[in-house]
C-alpha cells in the first residue's frame, strides 16, 4: 500500500520554495492529526454528556482513559511543521509553550484517567478533576483558528 | 447539572404510546452513541493512514487501544430502544445478533490492541489481524442507514 517514490518534478520543486503550497503529504499530515482531535471533542462531548446527567455514566471510566490515550497521540501528530486545517502558525512558533501544554494535558488525562476507575461517574471530586483535566479551551483559544 | 424530575404531562405520555416521536432525552441518547460512533470513525480512519504508510507510525498501539476501550463503550450506548441517527430499527429487532457482533468487535479490537504492543507499525501481520479486527463494514450495511 505505499506510495511510489516520486521523481522530484518542477511542482513539485516550486512547491519546496512556496511554503504557502500544501502538497498532497501535507494534506495527510494535516488530515491525521484532525482524526486525534476530532476524537477528542467526541470523546470530551461523550464524558459532557455523562456530568450532566443526560446519559447513564457506565463508560465514564473508559472514555477518560480513550481520551488519556489519544492526548498521549496528539503532540506525535503536530511534529511535522505543516500549516493547515484549524492549526495557528503559534503551534510551530511558540512550540515549547505548545508541548508542554500538550505534554500536561496527556499526563492530566492519565492522572484522571485513573482516578475514575472504581469510581461511580457522579462522584463530584472526580467531576471536578475531569473538568480541569479537560480545560481544552485556554490551548484552543492560543493555538486553534476554529472553521464555522 | 442533573435535569429536573419531569412531572408525567399528557404530551409525554402521548409520547409514551408514540414511538415515533423523539423527545429532547431520546435526542441526548442519539447524541451520545453518535460520539462514540464517531470516535470509531475518527480512529479507524488514524489507522488506515498509519497502514498506507502516509504518516509515521509511532502512535499505532495508542490508537488502537483507543479503539477497543471505544468498542468496550459502543454496545452500552445502544441499550436503549431509541430510534433515530444512522441506527436502522434492526439494531433492535435483532439484538441478539447486533450485540455479539458489537461484543465480537469489543474482543477483537482488545486482542489486536495487545498484539500491537511493541511491533512496529509495518509489520505484515499486525496489518491483517487490524484489517481483520477493524471489518465495521458487515455490520454497518446490515445496521447503519448513512446520513449522506
Amino acid at each position: 500500500m505505499k506510495r511510489k517514490i516520486k521523481i522530484i518534478s518542477p511542482i513539485a520543486l516550486a512547491a519546496i520554495f512556496l511554503p504557502a503550497v500544501v502538497s498532497a503529504d501535507d494534506q495527510d499530515i494535516v488530515e491525521y492529526r484532525e482524526h486525534i482531535m476530532k476524537t477528542l471533542d467526541e470523546q470530551s462531548a461523550a464524558v459532557g454528556m455523562i456530568l450532566s446527567t443526560v446519559v447513564p455514566g457506565d463508560n465514564m471510566a473508559a472514555h477518560l482513559q480513550a481520551i488519556a490515550l489519544t492526548a498521549q497521540t496528539a503532540l506525535k501528530s503536530f511534529e511535522p511543521k505543516v500549516l493547515g486545517g484549524e492549526a495557528r502558525p503559534e503551534v510551530w512558533n511558540n512550540w515549547a509553550d505548545f508541548s508542554k501544554r500538550m505534554n500536561d494535558f496527556a499526563k492530566n488525562t492519565a492522572l484522571v484517567a485513573a482516578q475514575a476507575k472504581g469510581k461511580r461517574s457522579d462522584d463530584p471530586e472526580l467531576g471536578e478533576a475531569v473538568v480541569d483535566a479537560l480545560s481544552c479551551k485556554s490551548c484552543h483559544d492560543a493555538y486553534r483558528k476554529e472553521k464555522k
